[in-house]
């Protein structure tokens, strides 16, 4: 399958069609935005290390039975995954409070959640709103049924992802996925799962091994990317 | 029952206590605000017209059977009601699509919604950012089946409105309300119904007869205020 056109240059991945109409091959970047774009550089090693751990993840998400877009890893930064119509919406998952929520709201910082749901429709000139269930209705953007499926497969995401980042001494704090919509109609979890859309805290220091070392600039971000990765695949990884 | 001490004092009301500790004594203050009270203005007639048009307001929907806090009007500018535990909520209901929610969803001004709901959590600190269901019950601002009894009571006084306000050639558009318990547990309606919390478009011109003549200086709010006491009290008014 050879590499087509760019059909969509993100902040942190290139889409490329394929020779499979269906399939497009990603490339992961070596680059770093926080503000929504506003604080942009460029980290070398940053693509390879996304690729490889979003590779690891939706694979073992596949073995547990939760089905998502990932096709099959290319090289060290790229990879093939399903071709679908993506809902805009960002659906974040919040299991201890921190970040945006705590401030938002007064929430206590660390507080345990039940897990919380969010909606935050995926639109940078709006700055990507907070919506409640009747918004993401009303705009179009899914309907309620589409809504209470992503929810359920939602939950039984952050289920998997708690079991697996526990297994490696990872407390997953919160994370933001996308889904998109199949052919046939059926909501498939797409995207990426990484130190970009992940807060992990060490099990034993508390420490961020995620995208917080670059926003508040506290640490190398290779350096606790590595770390994650070294992780998952010594946790993972079958010939080891 | 005589006037006690100030217990309250908001941008658009005083609270007194009375001589019944379940009874409060609202006084509608000649004041208006916009931008979350950045603007300012004393506007004289305001408070007498507010506490007439809710007080009818009020009292045609215990006719119809939709309970409130509302007891009696004492003075022009002040009225008798239960006094009741507030749920930190504003809770907008949104039949045509103006103002904030066109421009924060990029919606498309005047589609005709289900209607629509929205809680804003009332805190003037935080500039009562819009929740979904779940910050509600995680802040602890109302439980799961509260929030669906709000839902419920909010949808038959959308009705029980609109049909009031087309009986008077108004429009309802949207509108802001707030909820208390009362000692026994029940959620009951409370605060105002005014032109300060109603859009309200004039059916034959689509003016607006409401705060919105204020908020984009417009109009002369005591004009198309005393219009909308007017056309209630002919439609009320038994005397009539
Ligand atoms: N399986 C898929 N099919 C089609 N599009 C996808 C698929 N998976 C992800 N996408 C989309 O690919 C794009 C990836 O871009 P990228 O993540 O670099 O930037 P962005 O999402 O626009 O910006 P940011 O992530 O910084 O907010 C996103 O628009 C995402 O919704
Ligand atoms: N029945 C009631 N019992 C107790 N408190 C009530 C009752 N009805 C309304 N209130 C409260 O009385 C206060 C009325 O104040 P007012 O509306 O002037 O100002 P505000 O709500 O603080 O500010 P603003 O309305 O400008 O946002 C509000 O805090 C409201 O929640
Ligand atoms: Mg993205
Ligand atoms: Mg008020």
């Amino acid at each position: 399958m050879s590499k087509g056109q760019l059909v969509y240059s993100g902040k942190a991945k290139e889409l490329y069609s394929t020779s499979e109409p269906d399939v497009l091959q990603v490339v992961y970047l070596d680059q770093a935005t926080a503000l929504n774009g506003l604080r942009k550089d460029q980290i070398s090693g940053k693509g390879q290390l996304n690729n490889q751990i979003t590779s690891l993840v939706f694979e073992y998400l596949s073995e547990q039975g939760i089905d998502n877009h990932f096709i099959k890893a290319l090289s060290p930064n790229e990879q093939l995954v399903k071709k679908i119509k993506m809902i805009p919406l960002e659906v974040v998952v919040r299991n201890v409070a921190t970040g945006s929520f705590v401030k938002k709201f007064a929430a206590v910082e660390g507080t345990v959640l039940a897990p919380l749901i969010e909606f935050y429709y995926k639109n940078d000139a709006l700055d990507d709103p907070l919506m409640n269930d009747a918004h993401v209705e009303v705009l179009g953007l899914a309907t309620a049924e589409q809504v209470a499926q992503i929810k359920e497969q939602t939950l039984a995401l952050n289920q998997a992802l708690i079991t697996l980042f526990k297994s490696i001494e990872l407390t997953l704090v919160d994370f933001k996925v996308e889904y998109g919509l199949t052919s046939s109609g059926e909501i498939l979890l797409a995207d990426e799962i990484t130190p970009d859309t992940c807060r992990l805290w060490d099990l034993k220091t508390g420490k961020s091994l995620d995208k917080d070392v670059y926003r508040k600039e506290t640490g190398d971000l290779i350096g606790v990317y590595e770390e994650v990765l070294r992780r998952l695949e010594r946790a993972l990884t079958k010939n080891n």
